[in-house]
């Protein structure tokens, strides 16, 4: 990307003008990237093996807040929540399509900054920006995302391939990047109400990466993969934990039966909620936008998933008419029921 | 699709209960899709043929006005402009993804609407609805759409192929799809001028259905292959012909002649540009939206080129040094330059 740093006129350099600027030192990476921008369409070869394909549509107001997100982390966080898909197939991103539509408050250099955070995540996960499209918006930003990937047909892994008394596993640690945004929110709150306060984020920077720019766990792709572990179901966890397993136990019919003290939650996630007097485990179950690996696994390979570094156990499948339980520290047992995000309902 | 027609308020249906109603009659009909809707992410075989992929934003207020466009039109347009970039690099397209972003003013019915446009356009050309993303926008609708596409290797079409001397061929009609955005834009302002008035539209159905419900030319791509044609180079006609005729000179690396009395324009485009006062000639080199293929073919195809229906030699490549011009019926040269669509700079 060039390195231009003055404010040019997006009603200047016009659309061939911003997509030349924002694409020209874009070098193909992957074999499979035969073609990318500047033809009416990409080329990717997969030679053989499966391609994967998923997309996302990102709305200012909806599923970010430019008041409190830097552009290069919404780029970053924009390609990371489109190749979660992909990986949650246990499939390779390979390339991705980007589209934007802007409006009038855009300057190139906001233009450029998004496209650096997008080429950052791109670079950090070899994946080919091979094509989109760029256009005006009326009020507001609009990013549209398709990544790609592959995959020999013998390593997808579905929704729907979970047994009963199959382990449940979820990589990393969950509620985080909830906690990173009411911490967000909070601050804008006391902005708003008092424009000279200084917003105070220290002692969050945890949970304020974890809601800004998250990471994908493709290391743990890999680790499972070397471990000759194939996951028996799969999914990423965008919409909140107990959604999205309720997801899995819909698509292989089981129950499920998960252990709130097993829940992995980071000790800053932790002093976060408590701070706002919002229970942690509570937060770790709902919250969404973790995308961690939600997989099953058989019981067979208890000693292997303990030990890759980074996966927890949480539970484990059972018989559909068993139903679907959290199993709280006393013994208790809660229907699980979807409480997760849904962007249809508006910003959380 | 459910015909269920009953204002369900997409607030009640939520965003899950959205996409199974839009989702749960898909039939998947190309072999090349192997799993839709309803996992992460979609999975495809494309069998050793190479994959071509493009993908497009359109916005409320920028590309399209819902005041006079209806939602189904809206919904088959939206896919017809993907295929087009399929079709234009000689592929076929098999697959499309779609993303809605919906303000509140959409009902339930509204989408269901939008999505019979979708699901016509992907009936009538053969393609899987494979997957997507809806949610909500804080104002506007916002369509992303990502098409897929297969083709052999040796049928692949760039816009760099073309060489000089060969002939520049366009398929259909151009300039209609402006006239009928002329059309629609005088009767809104009579319209919000006076609102008893009715609109007027009689005697222009051609250059209205050329706006509101575009087709692709797959016909004339089965056509050349069946008469073992492969155009050296082509590009489909969305942002004008000039402009579109420049990007494949520049690819190329070619000049151009082309002659005004070649160019095809239908009476009906003809009657209501001259009705406006405008000139026949400029909207149809400038218009935009015409969604023909723009071509290049050797000299040696005349006869086959002449012999299939809907396809108008209007002039040839030349030698870069030529310069890229407009021959007049009067003889005389005008210099193209690119006067086309430009969606960073607004609605035209």
């Amino acid at each position: 990307m060039g390195k231009i740093k003055e404010n040019i006129d997006l009603d200047q350099i016009g659309e061939f003008g911003l997509i030349r600027l924002l694409t020209e030192n874009i070098k193909l990476k992957n074999k499979s990237s035969l073609l990318g921008v500047g033809d009416d369409a990409a080329i990717l070869d997969m030679k053989g093996k499966k391609t994967v394909v998923t997309t996302d549509l990102l709305t200012e107001g909806i599923h970010f807040n430019l008041v409190y997100t830097p552009l290069r982390h919404l780029g970053y966080k924009a390609v990371i929540v489109n190749l979660s898909d992909i990986y949650a197939m246990n499939a390779v991103p390979t390339q991705i399509l980007i589209s934007l539509a802007l409006s009038s408050k855009f300057s190139t250099e906001m233009v450029q900054e998004l496209y650096e955070g997008i080429q950052l995540a791109c670079s950090m996960y070899h994946v080919d920006l091979v094509g989109g499209d760029t256009s005006s918006s009326m009020t507001g930003l609009n990013i549209s995302i398709t990544a790609i990937g592959a995959a020999s047909d013998d390593k997808l892994v579905y929704r729907s391939g979970a047994g009963s008394n199959e382990f449940i596993c979820v990589t990393g640690d969950l509620g985080a990047a909830y906690m990173g945004l009411q911490i967000l929110e909070r601050e804008k709150h006391i902005y708003d109400k008092n424009s000279t306060s200084q917003p105070d984020l220290s002692g969050y920077e945890y949970v304020l990466e974890r809601q800004l720019k998250p990471e994908v766990r493709a290391s743990i792709i890999t680790a499972l993969d070397k471990n000759d572990i194939k996951p028996t179901s799969m999914i990423d966890i965008s919409d909140g934990l107990t959604s999205d397993l309720l997801h899995l136990c819909d698509a292989s019919e089981t129950g499920c039966k998960i252990f709130a003290d097993k829940i992995p939650i980071a000790a800053e996630t932790r002093k976060a909620a408590e701070e706002m007097n919002l229970e942690p485990v509570t937060i770790s179950i709902n919250g969404g936008e973790d995308y961690e690996l939600l997989f099953t696994s058989t019981v067979n390979n208890f000693d292997k998933l303990t030990s890759i570094p980074g996966i927890s156990i949480i539970g484990h499948m059972t018989n559909k008419e068993e139903g679907k339980h959290l199993v709280m520290p006393d013994g208790n047992y809660l229907e699980i029921q979807s409480m997760g995000w849904n962007s249809l309902r508006g910003k959380r």
